[in-house]
Protein backbone atom coordinates (compact mmCIF):
# COMPACT_ATOMS: atom_id res chain seq x y z
CA UNK A 1 0.00 0.00 0.00
CA UNK A 2 1.04 3.36 -0.75
CA UNK A 3 2.31 5.55 2.08
CA UNK A 4 1.44 8.94 2.39
CA UNK A 5 4.53 10.69 1.21
CA UNK A 6 3.35 14.43 1.87
CA UNK A 7 5.06 16.97 3.57
CA UNK A 8 3.38 18.52 6.86
CA UNK A 9 1.86 21.28 5.50
CA UNK A 10 -0.92 23.43 7.55
CA UNK A 11 -2.50 24.97 4.59
CA UNK A 12 -3.87 21.72 3.57
CA UNK A 13 -6.96 20.74 5.51
CA UNK A 14 -6.88 17.01 5.05
CA UNK A 15 -3.01 17.24 7.44
CA UNK A 16 -3.15 16.19 11.04
CA UNK A 17 -0.07 19.38 11.33
CA UNK A 18 -4.16 21.56 10.64
CA UNK A 19 -5.27 20.24 14.07
CA UNK A 20 -2.46 20.54 15.73
CA UNK A 21 -2.33 24.38 14.54
CA UNK A 22 -5.86 24.57 15.97
CA UNK A 23 -5.11 23.64 19.12
CA UNK A 24 -1.82 25.41 19.59
CA UNK A 25 -3.03 28.43 17.62
CA UNK A 26 -5.33 28.78 20.63
CA UNK A 27 -5.70 31.87 23.26
CA UNK A 28 -6.42 29.85 26.24
CA UNK A 29 -3.32 27.16 25.05
CA UNK A 30 -0.92 30.52 25.05
CA UNK A 31 -1.90 31.14 28.48
CA UNK A 32 -2.07 27.76 29.70
CA UNK A 33 1.53 26.82 28.49
CA UNK A 34 2.76 30.35 29.82
CA UNK A 35 1.00 29.84 33.25
CA UNK A 36 2.96 26.63 33.41
CA UNK A 37 6.15 27.43 31.92
CA UNK A 38 8.02 28.33 35.70
CA UNK A 39 7.04 25.47 37.48
CA UNK A 40 4.06 22.46 38.11
CA UNK A 41 1.08 23.93 39.21
CA UNK A 42 -2.06 22.53 40.69
CA UNK A 43 -5.78 22.94 38.48
CA UNK A 44 -7.01 25.95 41.33
CA UNK A 45 -3.57 27.74 40.89
CA UNK A 46 -3.98 28.06 37.36
CA UNK A 47 -6.93 28.87 37.02
CA UNK A 48 -6.38 31.60 39.77
CA UNK A 49 -3.54 32.83 37.34
CA UNK A 50 -5.78 33.34 34.42
CA UNK A 51 -8.13 35.59 34.91
CA UNK A 52 -11.71 34.97 33.56
CA UNK A 53 -11.07 31.18 32.66
CA UNK A 54 -13.60 28.79 33.45
CA UNK A 55 -13.60 25.67 34.99
CA UNK A 56 -15.04 23.78 32.00
CA UNK A 57 -12.71 25.62 29.60
CA UNK A 58 -9.71 24.97 31.69
CA UNK A 59 -10.54 21.27 32.05
CA UNK A 60 -11.07 20.89 28.09
CA UNK A 61 -7.68 22.95 27.76
CA UNK A 62 -5.73 20.80 30.26
CA UNK A 63 -7.30 17.18 28.40
CA UNK A 64 -6.19 18.58 24.97
CA UNK A 65 -2.70 19.80 25.72
CA UNK A 66 -2.01 16.25 27.65
CA UNK A 67 -3.84 14.29 25.31
CA UNK A 68 -1.58 15.91 22.49
CA UNK A 69 1.57 15.14 24.34
CA UNK A 70 2.11 18.61 25.76
CA UNK A 71 1.48 18.49 29.55
CA UNK A 72 1.15 15.72 31.83
CA UNK A 73 -1.07 15.10 34.72
CA UNK A 74 0.42 13.80 37.98
CA UNK A 75 -1.72 12.36 40.84
CA UNK A 76 -0.25 12.07 44.03
CA UNK A 77 -1.93 9.78 46.73
CA UNK A 78 -2.60 11.72 49.54
CA UNK A 79 -5.44 13.02 51.09
CA UNK A 80 -7.21 14.39 49.17
CA UNK A 81 -5.49 13.43 46.50
CA UNK A 82 -3.11 16.34 44.74
CA UNK A 83 -3.00 17.35 40.93
CA UNK A 84 -0.05 18.42 39.73
CA UNK A 85 0.50 19.33 35.68
CA UNK A 86 3.52 20.13 34.27
CA UNK A 87 5.23 20.63 30.80
CA UNK A 88 6.28 17.82 29.20
CA UNK A 89 9.71 18.05 27.21
CA UNK A 90 7.81 18.73 23.83
CA UNK A 91 5.68 21.28 25.88
CA UNK A 92 8.73 23.05 26.80
CA UNK A 93 9.21 23.49 22.94
CA UNK A 94 6.29 25.62 22.57
CA UNK A 95 7.08 28.19 25.80
CA UNK A 96 9.07 30.61 23.28
CA UNK A 97 6.76 30.81 20.19
CA UNK A 98 3.42 31.24 22.06
CA UNK A 99 5.47 33.57 24.57
CA UNK A 100 6.04 35.71 21.19
CA UNK A 101 2.46 35.20 20.41
CA UNK A 102 1.88 36.59 23.78
CA UNK A 103 4.62 39.57 23.99
CA UNK A 104 3.17 40.96 20.57
CA UNK A 105 -0.28 41.66 21.87
CA UNK A 106 1.01 43.51 25.04
CA UNK A 107 3.27 45.29 22.72
CA UNK A 108 1.18 46.49 19.71
CA UNK A 109 -1.81 47.20 22.23
CA UNK A 110 -1.79 51.31 21.59
CA UNK A 111 -1.55 50.53 17.69
CA UNK A 112 -3.85 48.24 17.90
CA UNK A 113 -6.56 50.24 19.76
CA UNK A 114 -5.96 53.32 17.63
CA UNK A 115 -6.32 51.38 14.57
CA UNK A 116 -9.89 49.89 16.02
CA UNK A 117 -10.99 53.41 16.62
CA UNK A 118 -10.28 54.77 12.90
CA UNK A 119 -11.80 51.88 11.81
CA UNK A 120 -15.23 52.20 14.00
CA UNK A 121 -15.39 55.87 12.89
CA UNK A 122 -15.31 54.93 9.34
CA UNK A 123 -17.89 52.62 9.25
CA UNK A 124 -19.91 54.30 11.28
CA UNK A 125 -20.01 57.80 9.06
CA UNK A 126 -23.03 57.20 6.29
CA UNK B 1 -9.06 61.80 36.97
CA UNK B 2 -7.06 58.51 37.71
CA UNK B 3 -5.68 57.08 34.21
CA UNK B 4 -4.90 53.02 34.23
CA UNK B 5 -1.27 52.91 35.45
CA UNK B 6 -1.31 48.96 34.86
CA UNK B 7 0.80 47.60 32.43
CA UNK B 8 -0.85 45.03 29.31
CA UNK B 9 -1.05 42.20 30.91
CA UNK B 10 -2.67 39.52 28.80
CA UNK B 11 -3.45 37.22 32.22
CA UNK B 12 -5.55 40.07 33.11
CA UNK B 13 -9.29 39.57 31.63
CA UNK B 14 -10.37 42.91 31.81
CA UNK B 15 -6.82 44.25 30.10
CA UNK B 16 -7.61 44.63 25.72
CA UNK B 17 -4.58 42.73 25.19
CA UNK B 18 -6.70 39.55 25.95
CA UNK B 19 -9.18 40.67 22.97
CA UNK B 20 -5.67 41.00 20.40
CA UNK B 21 -4.64 37.81 21.95
CA UNK B 22 -7.64 35.91 21.05
CA UNK B 23 -7.27 37.36 17.57
CA UNK B 24 -3.85 36.45 17.18
CA UNK B 25 -4.14 33.39 18.79
CA UNK B 26 -6.19 31.69 15.91
CA UNK B 27 -5.89 29.45 13.11
CA UNK B 28 -7.18 31.03 10.72
CA UNK B 29 -5.38 34.22 11.61
CA UNK B 30 -2.33 32.28 11.60
CA UNK B 31 -2.65 30.94 7.87
CA UNK B 32 -4.28 34.00 6.65
CA UNK B 33 -0.89 36.29 7.68
CA UNK B 34 0.75 33.22 6.57
CA UNK B 35 -0.99 33.78 3.10
CA UNK B 36 0.02 37.04 2.58
CA UNK B 37 3.40 37.04 3.92
CA UNK B 38 4.99 37.50 0.28
CA UNK B 39 2.68 39.96 -1.53
CA UNK B 40 -0.75 41.53 -1.74
CA UNK B 41 -3.90 38.85 -2.47
CA UNK B 42 -7.00 39.19 -4.22
CA UNK B 43 -10.21 37.55 -1.61
CA UNK B 44 -9.74 34.23 -4.42
CA UNK B 45 -6.03 33.94 -3.98
CA UNK B 46 -5.99 33.83 -0.54
CA UNK B 47 -9.55 31.46 -0.20
CA UNK B 48 -6.96 28.75 -3.14
CA UNK B 49 -4.11 28.87 -0.46
CA UNK B 50 -6.17 28.04 2.64
CA UNK B 51 -7.87 24.93 1.98
CA UNK B 52 -10.55 24.49 3.54
CA UNK B 53 -11.83 27.83 4.60
CA UNK B 54 -15.47 28.82 4.36
CA UNK B 55 -15.85 32.03 2.50
CA UNK B 56 -17.82 33.58 6.21
CA UNK B 57 -15.04 32.55 7.71
CA UNK B 58 -12.28 34.17 5.64
CA UNK B 59 -14.72 37.58 5.49
CA UNK B 60 -14.82 37.89 9.33
CA UNK B 61 -11.04 37.07 9.93
CA UNK B 62 -10.20 39.25 7.60
CA UNK B 63 -12.25 42.17 8.66
CA UNK B 64 -10.83 41.24 12.12
CA UNK B 65 -7.35 41.97 10.70
CA UNK B 66 -8.30 45.20 8.91
CA UNK B 67 -10.02 45.97 12.05
CA UNK B 68 -7.12 45.63 13.78
CA UNK B 69 -4.82 47.19 11.74
CA UNK B 70 -2.87 44.49 10.54
CA UNK B 71 -4.31 44.13 6.97
CA UNK B 72 -5.05 46.87 4.88
CA UNK B 73 -8.20 46.59 1.91
CA UNK B 74 -7.53 48.44 -1.17
CA UNK B 75 -10.18 48.82 -4.05
CA UNK B 76 -9.52 49.84 -7.37
CA UNK B 77 -11.99 50.87 -9.29
CA UNK B 78 -11.59 48.52 -12.38
CA UNK B 79 -14.65 46.92 -13.74
CA UNK B 80 -15.15 44.40 -12.00
CA UNK B 81 -13.96 46.21 -9.08
CA UNK B 82 -10.32 44.94 -7.51
CA UNK B 83 -9.95 44.14 -3.96
CA UNK B 84 -6.27 43.28 -2.98
CA UNK B 85 -5.50 42.74 0.34
CA UNK B 86 -2.23 43.79 1.83
CA UNK B 87 -0.59 43.66 5.44
CA UNK B 88 0.19 46.64 6.98
CA UNK B 89 3.82 47.83 8.27
CA UNK B 90 2.05 46.39 12.39
CA UNK B 91 1.28 42.78 10.36
CA UNK B 92 4.29 41.90 9.53
CA UNK B 93 5.89 42.38 12.70
CA UNK B 94 3.59 39.81 13.16
CA UNK B 95 4.76 37.48 10.40
CA UNK B 96 7.57 36.08 12.51
CA UNK B 97 6.10 34.99 15.87
CA UNK B 98 3.29 33.44 13.63
CA UNK B 99 5.12 31.85 11.29
CA UNK B 100 7.07 29.54 14.54
CA UNK B 101 3.65 28.68 15.58
CA UNK B 102 2.85 27.15 12.09
CA UNK B 103 6.58 25.10 11.89
CA UNK B 104 6.02 24.02 15.21
CA UNK B 105 2.91 22.31 14.17
CA UNK B 106 4.63 20.89 11.00
CA UNK B 107 8.20 19.93 12.66
CA UNK B 108 5.71 18.30 16.13
CA UNK B 109 3.35 16.89 13.96
CA UNK B 110 4.40 13.32 14.29
CA UNK B 111 5.35 13.30 18.28
CA UNK B 112 2.06 14.35 18.93
CA UNK B 113 0.16 12.18 16.85
CA UNK B 114 2.07 9.91 19.05
CA UNK B 115 1.05 10.93 21.98
CA UNK B 116 -2.37 11.35 21.02
CA UNK B 117 -2.43 7.64 20.15
CA UNK B 118 -1.00 6.32 23.77
CA UNK B 119 -3.74 8.79 25.21
CA UNK B 120 -6.69 7.40 23.04
CA UNK B 121 -5.30 3.74 23.75
CA UNK B 122 -5.24 4.37 27.25
CA UNK B 123 -8.57 6.18 27.75
CA UNK B 124 -10.34 2.91 26.31
CA UNK B 125 -8.85 1.05 28.65
CA UNK B 126 -11.52 -0.57 31.63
Amino acid sequence: METNVLPPNVYSSTCPTRQVLDLIADKWTALVIGALEDEPQRFSQIQRQIDGISQKMLTQTLRSLERDGLVERAVYAEVPPRVVYTLTPLGETLCAPIAAIRHWAEAHISEVTAAQTVYDEASSEV
